[in-house]
């Protein structure tokens, strides 16, 4: 039995597992994946305060290291399920069961797919500029998204590719010193207000339509959002109709139960928000534990 | 004219800071000291996710380089009045005056006096392990507390002192690991639940007295809580019975007017809620501002 299971490994989920064993509390992360969540695919990172100008699997790492230093416990495991049966959270993975008198959720949120993407077959939609802009050396790209991680990342593929396109279907939404270093920069173009319409390939190259524009490239890349992982989540009566947890200062409407990070339905998704609502989970946790315990 | 000025430069301010430059906004930090807040008198930072046991002052230094090299200006004057005209909101420092169009308040808390702490003439208390403990090399050493800052701080205390002792005039708060660590260590002793009812001075030694106990020491540090630093403020009725800032997500009565970190009345003091709560608030006034505009 443990006092306090966390779900997901980013940075969220490990703020929470450093403060719940901090706090003495028997305490287990599990993740699917890797350590470091969304960070692991994010270029730079410039608003953690106290970390400037660090890559993102780089700050990924450096928050792993702190919770291996703190010996908090940690497997590689998919939760599939998880009940409440009395005061006892029965979580269930894709290898193993476990008890937990509480559970933290911090299983972040995937980036979202354009709805054209399954048609074509041939169509590869990187979203990850840090592991794939080698390939665009010299080439031409195109990013489609109107936020920070569109402009971030575009700015970031613009040194490597000779052409970049931003491709914003709403009114650009990134942060305006951003978007004039990108307005700055000769290769890269700024189009607002126009969606894809098709994409076909001919001869190694995608063919893009807009309203009113064909764009040519040799790479597409994806920023439009995200989906949270919550699927599995649907039997507890916690989610909202977009499939985010609804969270009161990280509390569910389940006691022992929290949730933070980019899972929760909330105003600000950032690294910086998302360790500091894991504090915030895993010091409630903590505390309804003593107060049961009285 | 300013589009935002933060007042305090702890882990909140600097954090809003890069935020409201990053967002684009003219910003100004002013701090009364020096960056980093309290962090500069803490010992060890072991929960700021990604940097594990750093000094406060090295964290406090990393943060201030961020905030450097993303060239936020700053000025170290001290605010002496706030007040709001129509739309814009005006600052008098011990200097200057200022304009802005937002206030983030973000000027933090200092430690509580014991009561008896300006009786005695000779009485010298320290909060600051980091600054005094090699004066106590050998020496006997009392900690008043109950929190954590009293056990970090007394533990770090005890690699230098002979003897140190723990007061804890409640049950003891701590975190249980560093409680352990504390109960671990041979040269401290715990007393919970004993208040010091006198101090007197013979011979360069404190005979500190508590209802059961006479303790002999050369040095007293204490570390009984906080008062937030907003006696400045009491004409904006922004402030509860305590002294402590009403906000709701950063957000006060007043519109354009946000606070942030140690000096809002919360649940958790942690430096990570600081930061993110400076983010927040610069997220805030960046759409406020954008809204107006509209």
């Amino acid at each position: 039995m443990y006092d306090c299971i966390i779900v997901g490994m980013g940075p969220a989920g490990m703020s929470a597992g450093i403060y719940a064993k901090r706090s003495g509390l028997k305490t287990l992360i599990l993740e699917k994946k890797a350590p470091g969540g969304l960070i692991n695919i994010t270029n730079l990172v410039d608003n953690y305060l106290g970390y400037d100008n660090i890559t993102g699997p780089e700050l990924a790492m450096k928050m792993y290291e702190h919770v291996k230093n703190n010996e908090v416990e940690y497997k590689i495991e998919e939760v599939t399920k998880i009940k409440k049966e009395g005061e006892t959270f029965k979580i269930e993975t894709n290898k193993n069961n476990y008890e937990s008198l509480t559970v933290i959720l911090a299983g972040g949120r995937q980036p979202r797919k354009l709805e054209l993407e399954d048609k074509l077959k041939d169509l590869k939609i990187s979203r990850c500029a840090i592991c794939d802009a080698p390939l665009y050396k010299e080439k031409e790209v195109l990013v489609i998204g109107a936020g920070n991680s569109a402009f971030e990342e575009g700015i970031y593929l613009s040194e490597f590719a000779n052409k970049l396109t931003i491709l914003a279907r709403s009114e650009v939404k990134a942060d305006e010193e951003m978007v004039q270093d990108a307005k700055n920069r000769k290769n890269i173009e700024i189009i607002e207000g126009e969606e894809v319409k098709s994409i076909t390939k001919e001869d190694e190259k995608y063919i893009v339509e807009t309203e009113n524009q064909t764009i040519k490239v040799d790479g597409i890349f994806s920023y439009i959002g995200y989906t949270p992982m919550t699927e599995y989540l649907s039997n507890l009566n916690i989610l909202e109709s977009t499939g985010y947890i609804e969270a009161k200062e990280t509390e569910t409407e389940v006691s022992g139960l929290y949730a933070c990070g980019d899972i929760i339905k909330k105003e600000l998704y950032q690294i910086i928000t998302a360790t500091s609502e894991g504090a915030i989970a895993a010091t409630k946790a903590k505390k309804y534990l003593t107060e049961k315990e009285k």
